[in-house]
Formats: C-alpha cells, sequence, structure tokens
C-alpha cells in the first residue's frame, strides 16, 4: 500500500475528519502553521459578526451584563479547563501569555521568599526568559535566573530554586516535557513549578491536576484557534488561589469591581489575576476556536496529531532527501508535541519554496523547519502530500532560487 | 428662541455634524454613554469582516507583515499622538490601561530610587489606585502610597515624591486638571508625573508636550470608540524613553523580536514598552474609531464637547428639576472634560427610567449620574432632548417603579 493509500485509509477511521468543516480554510493550501496560528473556525466568522454589529452596536454598554461580556473572562477559562486536566475554577483567560508569566512568577515568588533562583531552560521561547528576567530586575532582593539544558534541571532542581518555568512542549523541537515527574520532583525540594502550555493545550492531552500542577499559563492563537493575537489564560491550583496575589491588581481582578473602593481587595479564586478590561471582540472569536478543541476532546487531539506527525516522518525518510535533512525532534510520539522540526542549512529558501507550493510550514533562526500538525482541520493525505513535496523541493533543490533565498527583515 | 431652535440652530452651524454617519448608532437612542463605551463606526465594522475573513482566513501567518500586523501598535500610537499632544514615536497602543500604568509606574519609580511616595488623589477611578498599590507591594523597598484631595495636591508635591498619578479628567465630576500647572510644580521638586487620559483622549483637546508631561495612559474604548475592552495607550517623553525599562518585558519589546535570542535587549523607543503579542482584531476596530476622532481633531471636538455640556446644564437648569439636582462638575467649560454629573439619592432609579425612554446615561455609585457628550456623534438637539426628559422625569418622579429601583448586582 502505498503513503497515499494509506492516507486515505486513515482519513476514512478518522473520527476528527469531519471537523475540518469546523474551519475556514484557504483553498488549495496545506496549512502545517497552525502551531503559529490557528485558522479562522466558522462560529469565530458569524460570532465577530453578531458581536460587533448586534451586541456592541446596539447593546452598548448594556452588553456587558445582557450578553455577559463580564463573564467571558471565566467562561473561557472554563472551557479551556477542561482541555489540560484543570478544574472549572482554576483557569482564567486574560491578557497575554507574557503578562500572565509575569503576573504567575511574581505571585510565587514573593510567596517562597527565602529562596533566590528562577531556573528554566536555555532556547525554549525566548519571551518567557525576557518576562522571568522582568520579574527578577523588577523584584530585586537578589533574585536570579538560572539557565540549565533539559537534561540538567532535575539536578539543578535545590532547595534554592523558588520557582522552574518550562515550555511543556518546546516550541522548536516539539520535544515533551515529563511534566508529573518534573512537577514531583520540584516539589520534593518545594520548588513550584509554572508551565507554559503555548504548543500543547489544545494538541495533547494535557493533565494538570493528575500531575499536580502549581501554575500555568497558555497562548490562544496557536492550537486553540483564537485568532492573531488572541488573549491568552492562566492556571492556579487551587490549593494555591488564596496565597498568591498579582502583582497586576487591575479592577477586574477586585472582589467587588463596581463598588469603586479606593482599597484593593482581591477576588477570591482565580479571578484576582484579571487585571483591566479583556477585549470582548479578541475573547468572542477565540471562545469559538476553544468551543472547536473541546468538542474533539484532548486525548483524541493528541493521538490524532501524533499520528500525524508519524506519518510526516515517516513520508519523509522514505522519500529522496531523508539524508538532508536532520530530525531534531524526539521520534517517539510519547515524547513529543504537536509539531515536527528538521534542521537543514537551506531551511529558511526551503519554507519559501514550500509556500509558493501551497504548502505552509515556518522558519525559525538559524536554520530550522517547523511542521505543525492541527488534529482539528488536516487530513491525512494533506500531511503525506506535504512530507512527499517537501522531499521534493529538497532533494531537486528546487528552492536554490534566488526570491527564496532573500530574506526579508520580519519572517 | 426656544432651546430646541437653539438646539437646532447650533447643529446648523456644527462642523461635525456629519461624523454622526461616521457611527452605527442604534435606532431611536440618545447615547450619553460613550465616555464608558463609544459606538461602532461604519470603518470598524468594514474592517473587522475584512481583518477576519481576508487577512486571518486567507492571509494566516503572513498578515504580521502583508498586513502590517507587526505595525499596528505603532501605527496606530502615532495616530494617538496627534490627539493628545504628542510626537509621533512618543505613543504606544497595546495591553491595557492598568497593565500600562503598572509599565510606567514600576519604570519611573526605579529611576526614582531615592524618593519613597507615589502621590495620588483618593476617589478618583479606583483602578489606578489599584495598579499603584500593587506596583508599591511589588517593588517594597519603603515605597508607599499618599492619597490627598484635588485641592492638597500641590501641596503635597514635596521632594518624598517619586511620582504624581492622576487623572487628567476626574471619572466621575469631569473636572479637568491643570496639567500645565501640576506638571510643573510636580517638576520644580524632581517628581515625575503620569496623567491617565482615558476621560480626555478623543474629546479635548490634550496638549502633553505642550505642558512638558512626562508620562501618560489612556483608554480606547470610551472617546475613542475603539469597542468593548479595547486596547489601550501610553505615551513616554522622548526624553525619558532611554532611560526607562518597562517591568514587563514581553518579545514585541525585544530590540529584534525575531532574533529569538536568551537575552532581552530593551528595543529603541516607546517599543520598549510593549510585550506579549497584540490582539489583531481588537486592534483593527480600535484603529477605525482613531480615525474618526483623528479626521476631527482636537480642538473641534473640545470646543463641541464643552458646548454640548453647557447646552445640557441650561436646559436641565431652565426645567422643572433644577433644584432637585446637584451639580458636581464645574460649571465653567475650561475646567471641565467631555460629561456632565449630578447627583441625586434616586441616581440609579432615574438612570433606569431614562434608558426606558430611549436615553442612555450612566449609574456611579453611591448617588451619581453621569452623562458624557462626545462630539463626534451627538447633536445639540439631542443634547437638549435629554436634558429635557431628564427634567421630566425627575420631576414628576416617574422613576418612582418598582423596576426601576430594583438594583442588578452589576450595574
Amino acid at each position: 500500500m502505498s503513503f497515499q493509500d494509506d492516507a486515505r485509509a486513515q482519513d476514512a477511521a478518522d473520527p476528527l475528519i469531519g471537523l475540518r468543516q469546523a474551519f475556514r480554510m484557504p483553498e488549495g493550501r496545506i496549512y502545517l502553521n497552525g502551531n503559529s496560528l490557528g485558522p479562522l473556525t466558522v462560529v469565530a466568522s458569524h460570532r465577530m459578526t453578531e458581536v460587533v454589529e448586534t451586541e456592541w452596536a446596539v447593546g452598548l454598554t448594556a452588553g456587558w451584563n445582557a450578553h455577559d461580556w463580564m463573564g467571558a473572562p471565566f467562561r473561557i477559562g472554563r472551557k479551556i479547563a477542561r482541555l489540560i486536566g484543570a478544574d472549572p475554577h482554576e483557569v482564567l483567560c486574560a491578557d497575554s501569555t507574557s503578562v500572565n508569566i509575569f503576573k504567575l512568577a511574581s505571585a510565587a515568588l514573593k510567596v517562597q521568599s527565602d529562596r533566590s533562583v528562577v531556573l528554566s531552560e536555555p532556547g525554549d521561547f525566548p519571551s518567557d526568559l525576557y518576562v522571568l528576567d522582568g520579574v527578577v530586575r523588577t523584584l530585586g532582593g537578589g533574585r536570579r535566573i538560572k539557565l540549565r539544558p533539559a537534561e540538567e534541571i532535575e539536578a539543578a532542581l535545590t532547595e534554592e530554586v523558588a520557582l522552574l518555568v518550562l515550555g511543556h512542549v518546546h516550541y522548536k523541537t516539539g520535544g515533551l516535557r515529563d511534566m508529573a515527574r518534573l512537577t514531583a520532583k520540584a516539589h520534593s525540594v518545594g520548588t513550584l513549578v509554572l508551565w507554559d502550555l503555548s504548543h500543547s493545550a489544545g494538541v495533547l492531552d494535557v493533565d494538570l491536576n493528575g500531575a499536580r500542577a502549581d501554575l500555568a499559563v497558555g497562548c490562544g492563537y496557536k492550537y486553540l484557534n483564537g485568532g492573531p493575537g488572541a488573549p491568552a489564560f492562566l492556571y492556579v491550583a487551587e490549593r494555591h488561589q488564596e496565597l498568591l496575589r498579582s502583582p497586576l491588581q487591575g479592577w477586574m481582578g477586585h472582589a467587588l469591581p463596581f463598588a469603586f473602593d479606593d482599597a484593593y481587595t482581591p477576588a477570591p479564586g482565580v479571578g484576582r489575576f484579571a487585571c483591566g478590561t479583556p477585549s470582548i471582540l479578541a475573547m468572542a472569536a477565540l471562545e469559538a476556536g476553544v468551543d472547536v478543541a473541546g468538542s474533539a476532546g484532548g486525548a483524541a487531539m493528541q493521538r490524532k496529531a501524533r499520528g500525524l506527525g508519524d506519518l510526516f516522518m515517516r513520508v519523509v525518510e522514505a522519500g529522496p532527501a531523508a539524508r538532508e535533512l536532520e530530525l531534531i525532534s524526539p521520534r517517539d510520539p510519547e515524547q513529543r508535541g504537536g509539531h515536527v522540526a528538521y534542521r537543514h542549512p537551506d531551511s529558511y529558501a526551503i519554507v519559501r519554496a514550500l509556500i509558493s507550493r501551497g504548502i505552509t510550514g515556518d522558519f525559525r533562526e538559524p536554520d530550522v523547519m517547523r511542521f505543525g500538525f492541527s488534529p482539528l482541520f488536516l487530513s491525512h493525505v494533506e500531511v503525506a502530500v506535504a512530507a512527499a513535496v517537501l522531499g521534493d523541493v529538497v532533494s531537486t533543490r528546487a528552492y536554490d532560487d534566488p526570491t527564496f533565498r532573500q530574506r526579508l527583515a520580519v519572517t
């Protein structure tokens, strides 16, 4: 059986194949970049019109109650909670991932006041490190960041470490961290852990409470398909909620936001991690995306995403470019997130050549190409075709054209 | 000449009257609450469809360059700059007002490290005070907030004050602070000033650089008509930009956001105050609103808004409820922002009765009703009618009905 026949058979047996109808995919494009920006959902398209033309234009300020805009951060949080193994009252939708890391890391360092170190890994999504650098500069008191490669993290967990901050899935390699093991190890020395779920929420079967996680954040615009710059989310385990206090004390996090007291009283529960007024337009698009993921569920998404990744690698490795492409992702699906990455010195030109052939992947500095396998809108046939075209482009050096090699200032 | 005739004559001479066509106003409603949530603009309606259905759905990640999503915070910032007397490179559109206060107040306190006091006023918009409380708790080092009533602020400006934070227009009374005078007084003792322009940007002829202002923030969803929870803006005077460092160090504020270095290097200029990825949907709606305000200009908006407020007060005071309503706004238009507020023990029921008659004002705890006079979409006739209906409702006690008196949990 050829890969194409195999892929067709897998599509026929795929319980999620019908969910593609929930998306507005561009014609003739195989989109392997949903881990960077997810596509538009059909419901988001309708909802945006409704929110803009009816809720805002006609309802005006009444929308805060009549359309429960006030409740959106909690309502969407509860829906995300189901996808990440959290209880409904442990997740809030708010601000950006970076702002949420600042809130939770600062709050954690304040309660861990007898410890000075934030432990993290070099080379993972750098914005997390930028935010942590801002946190320790802001809090002062001798706090500092210690960076250790993934394989040395466990050994570096000592009693001086206040907080461990890790990406659950590495943004570049797709490598998956063992959340339960690392959390248990951290707890054994009194360290709290903050997980960044940006590359796992909406694609893996995340189980925060199963791992006895403390804190987490994640992104709304990748696998949750919330739109460009969609609001992010944060998770605070129930047992920590009353102990932690957000440094970003805005009116939406007040116990009585409409009492307009001069003094700040943090809301009970996860609501205290809200800050300013959230964008209702952005929230509406995100909610539609989250609903599609919710209709699939974490287990089914994880199974399909990893199957798509396996298929992609099999086709690439059976093809003519197998020896030119260096896989930097774990081959074992159990150790992998929803994307697969290869290294090649001409990755930038290759990604551009693929785009010109209707296949969207992603280039990451300095020489990495990244292919994301969103389980909600991709078919196995599309993934097999994309892998075959990649092999063709690389082996024929079809990318070796000045228009593809020319680097843009911003990619 | 009756007030109605007078109002008609003013509409005939109003250079901004045509801008009402730029808005989608609900039929049969006089909307005096644009200072809480501005209405939808026609261009925002079109732009939302375009951004969602074309830029996002078809362009996908290419939108960051092809549709200059990356440039939106700067582009909208430049447009807002024209409305607030700032230079184009001094304003950035980002995050919420609360988050932006946190950034600027923290940065200012760090450079004023030999001073411990943040001076502000009790009873103004409380979220600003909540954020400042979070700032001093987070930074520690003996920093504290000192609250003094408006009339005592100047006397309280001493050399221990690191930062003065004030609303430019009081959110409840509409009272306008003398920005130039207070800034000069603060500078004379080495104090920096952070202005909250939420109730002045898009309605008054704000002149930050004319006042030699240091720092400012403001809201996008009030007079700038950016939609519910629209992104906010921040201003940092050029002379301070390289000295201040945001505590919220996200990738969008990095000098080279796509280099993905582990180390954070603040962008030159106001861009260092960006943090995470902004919502492009929210930005698009805001930009359309800002463009309408830009087509009017600060001087024309201020003149009309104050004229509308004067007209409203004249009709109320010539009417049957003059003695029951206590004006808490300055009568002198030069000392007033874009709204007018009255005190009445039954304000809550009165506002609800007005809403049922097609007139939207705003209730503020405990007994204040607030009427906003957005100069872009209101006519003088509407304002005269609204004032006459207010007088009628109050004098006939038409609000004295259980359905109007019943308080909702959230208003």
